[in-house]
C-alpha cells in the first residue's frame, strides 16, 4: 500500500471575538487529506485532519517541506512490518528527517496535521473508530466508554458582553454541558470579576466554571489575583502567566491553592519536561493541556502523556486543548480527563451531549464524515 | 513614506554534507526584498535579507501570514515619529499582532527575515552601513572598528573526509582566517578524535579550534567526553547536548572546565532566559550563539543581548550563529565577540580577511549589493 496524494486547504476561522492576548479576526486553520490506495467500502481510504484554533493554518510549511518529504520517501518506510497499514510512528520519523532539535513552533503544527490524518487513515484501514484503536493499543479497552466534556468560550465581545456570556452558557447547559470555561484577564479586574460572577450565576456550582487568562499576568499581579480569585473555588485557572516563564508559574502555584491548568502553548515533549521540572505545578491537582495536533500530533502526544505519568500525573489531569473530533477520540481512547468543545460558533454542535458526557460511536476513523460542518470543509479539499 | 511591495524567493542551499544531527541535501533558505517609496541615488530603497542556514526557508509562513500583515497595516504604524524612516521596533509589533506567546520556532525565522530587511532599508535611507547605525544607536561608536571572524565548516563527507578537512582549514588560513570550527559527534569517538587531531595539525594552537556537536550527546556520554576532550584545550565545545535540556547542559558544565557554546536553536528572549536560569552556563567563559535572523530579527536580538548582560555576560561572549553579512553588521555594530563565516562553499568568500579580522566598509545597508553571490540571489527576486 502507499500514500497517493496529500492535499491542504486553509480555512478562515474569523470570528468577532478576542481573549486577553489576541483577536480572532484573521484566524485560519488547515484542513488536510491524506489519500491512500487502500480500498474500504469500494473507495480509497482518505485520512483527514484539522488544525486546533489559535495558531493559524500551516499550509505554507506543509507544501514547502512536510508533504514533499512524505511523498518523496520510500513508501516502505511509512508502513507497518506486514505492509498492511501505515505506521504513524514511522511516518513521524520520516517527517522529522533532517530537522534540528529545538524551536518547537509552527512545524509542530504542520507535522501534527499530517500525523493526525495518518491516524485517521490507520483507523479507517482497520475499520475501527480511532478512539478504539488507541484504547486497544495504549489503554486496555474499557467496556463502557463515555467521555466527560466541557464547553469553552466566553470570549470578550464589544457589545452586550455580560448578556451574551450568560446566554451562551445557558444555551450550552440546554445542550447537556455541565462544565464551562470563560476568558479572563482582558478587562480591568473588577469588570472581569463581574463576568466571573455572571457566569457563576448561570452554572450549578462555581467549581463547574474555569477561567482562561491566556498567559497575561505579570509577577506584580499574582498576589492580588490569588487573593481575589481564591474565594470562588473555581474549577481551574488556566494559563495565568506566560507559558515559558516557569519561575512565574512556580510563584503563582506557591500562592494559589486551587487547580492551575497550562500547556496549550507548549508544543513538545522537550518543553513539557521543562514545565514539569521548573514550573512548580502540582500533579495532584493541576492540569496539563498540551494540544494534540499542534504538538507534532499523536505520536508526540503519547510521549507527553508518558512523561507526565513518569512525573506523577494521572491521565485524568491531562485535558488537551481544543482539537475538535481528533482530541475527542484521544480523550476517549487514552481515558484522559475531559474534552474541550467550543460553546460559541457552529463547531459547538458536532457532538451530542448528555449530563456532561458524550458516548463515542463505532464509525471508523476520527469521524469527520459524520459531522455536517467537517463534511463541508473536507468536501472542498 | 511607505512599503510598496515585499517579495520572497526560496533558494536551494543543497550541499553534500552532514553534521551530527542532520543532512543538508534538501536545505533551503529565503531571500526577502522589502521595497519602499523612498528614493536614494535615483532609485527606490529596497531592504534585503537572507536566512541563516539550517532551518529551511520561510516562504510559506511569509506569504500566508507575515507579509500580508505588514502590507495591510496602516502605513503610519510602521514609521518613526517624524515619518522619515521605518521604525523596526514598530514594524516588529505589527508583525507580532495577534500572535500567542510561546512556540518559538519557524515564525521567528519568518518575522526575523522581514525585520532584517527593514533594518537594511533603515540604514539605506540613512545612507549609512547597518553596522554604523547599530553602533550609533546601541554602542557608542568606536573609531577603529575591525571584526574578529572565524571559519566554520568541517562537515562530514563520505569520501576523503580527513584530507578534505585538512584542506579546507588550510585554504581558510590562506584566506586570512586564524580561528576555526569543525563538526563533531557524527562518528564513533575515536574517529571523531582523529578528525580533531587532523584539524589541530592544520591550525596554530588547539585553542584556535572549536568543535560543534549539534546537540547530540546523551547523559551517559558526558563524563567520557569531558575526560577525552579536556586535554585538547579547545576554543569551545558547541551544543554538546540537546538545546532545551537544561539539566543536561548543567551537568556537562559541572564536568567540563573549558568554554561551552550554545544557543543557535534557542530562538527567543523567553527561551534565552530559561537557558540562563537553568542551563548552568558560566558568564566568564561560555558563549551565547543565538541566531539574529532566526530569532525574530534584530529587535529581539537586542533584547537577548540585554538579557545576557543583565545576567553577567559581556558582549564579547555573544557570538551569533551564522547569519552571513547581516550577522557581520550586528557583530561589528554591537561589538560582539566574533563573526561566523563558512569555510565550505561559495558563501565563504563574501568578506576579505586579514589576520583573522575584517574591516567593515562604508557602503549603506547590510551590503548584499557588494557581494557577487548575494547580488545574483537578490537579482532574481
Amino acid at each position: 500500500m502507499r500514500i497517493t496524494e496529500i492535499r491542504e486547504r486553509t480555512v478562515s476561522l474569523s470570528a468577532p471575538m478576542r481573549n486577553a492576548s489576541i483577536s480572532f479576526g484573521a484566524m485560519t486553520a488547515s484542513a488536510v487529506a491524506v489519500t491512500t490506495d487502500v480500498i474500504r467500502n469500494g473507495k480509497p481510504v482518505i485520512g483527514l485532519s484539522f488544525d486546533s484554533p489559535g495558531r493559524y493554518g500551516h499550509g505554507g510549511l506543509l507544501r514547502e517541506r512536510f508533504i514533499p518529504r512524505i511523498l518523496e520517501a520510500d513508501p516502505e518506510d511509512l508502513l507497518t512490518l506486514d505492509g498492511n497499514n501505515l505506521d504513524p510512528h514511522r511516518v513521524w520519523n520520516v517527517l522529522m528527517r533532517n530537522e534540528k532539535a529545538g524551536g518547537h513552533g509552527e512545524r509542530c503544527g504542520a507535522v501534527g496535521l499530517l500525523d493526525c490524518a495518518v491516524w485517521d487513515a490507520v483507523a479507517k484501514i482497520e475499520e475501527k473508530p480511532l478512539w478504539r484503536v488507541l484504547s486497544e493499543r495504549y489503554c486496555g479497552l474499557s467496556d463502557q466508554i463515555r467521555v466527560p466534556v466541557y464547553a469553552s468560550g466566553g470570549h470578550y465581545r464589544d457589545h452586550d458582553d455580560l448578556a451574551h456570556l450568560h446566554d451562551s452558557i445557558s444555551r450550552s447547559r440546554d445542550l447537556g454541558f455541565t462544565k464551562f470555561k470563560i476568558k479572563f484577564g482582558g478587562l480591568p479586574l473588577e469588570d472581569d470579576l463581574r463576568r466571573v460572577e455572571t457566569a457563576i450565576s448561570a452554572v450549578q456550582s462555581s467549581s463547574d466554571l474555569a477561567i482562561d487568562c491566556n498567559g497575561t499576568w505579570s509577577g506584580s499581579q499574582l498576589e492580588e489575583m490569588a487573593a481575589r480569585l481564591s474565594p470562588y473555588q473555581l474549577g481551574w485557572i488556566e494559563e495565568p502567566v506566560h507559558p515559558l516563564d516557569y519561575e512565574l508559574s512556580r510563584a503563582f502555584a506557591s500562592q494559589y491553592k486551587g487547580p492551575i491548568a497550562t500547556g496549550e502553548n507548549i508544543f513538545s515533549a522537550d518543553d513539557t519536561l521543562n514545565l514539569l521540572r521548573y514550573g512548580g505545578l502540582r500533579p495532584d491537582r493541576d492540569i496539563l493541556q498540551m494540544d494534540v495536533s499542534l504538538s507534532y500530533g499523536l505520536v508526540e502526544y503519547l510521549r507527553i502523556v508518558e512523561l507526565a505519568e513518569q512525573h506523577g500525573w494521572s491521565r485524568s489531569n491531562c485535558i488537551p486543548h481544543a482539537g475538535f473530533l481528533l482530541a475527542f477520540n484521544v480523550v476517549a481512547g487514552l481515558e484522559l480527563g475531559r474534552h474541550e468543545t467550543s460553546m460559541s460558533g457552529s463547531f459547538a454542535l458536532y457532538l451530542p451531549t448528555t449530563d456532561g458526557y458524550v458516548r463515542p460511536d463505532e464509525a471508523p476513523g476520527v469521524g469527520y464524515e459524520r459531522s455536517p460542518i467537517f463534511r463541508a470543509i473536507f468536501s472542498e479539499l
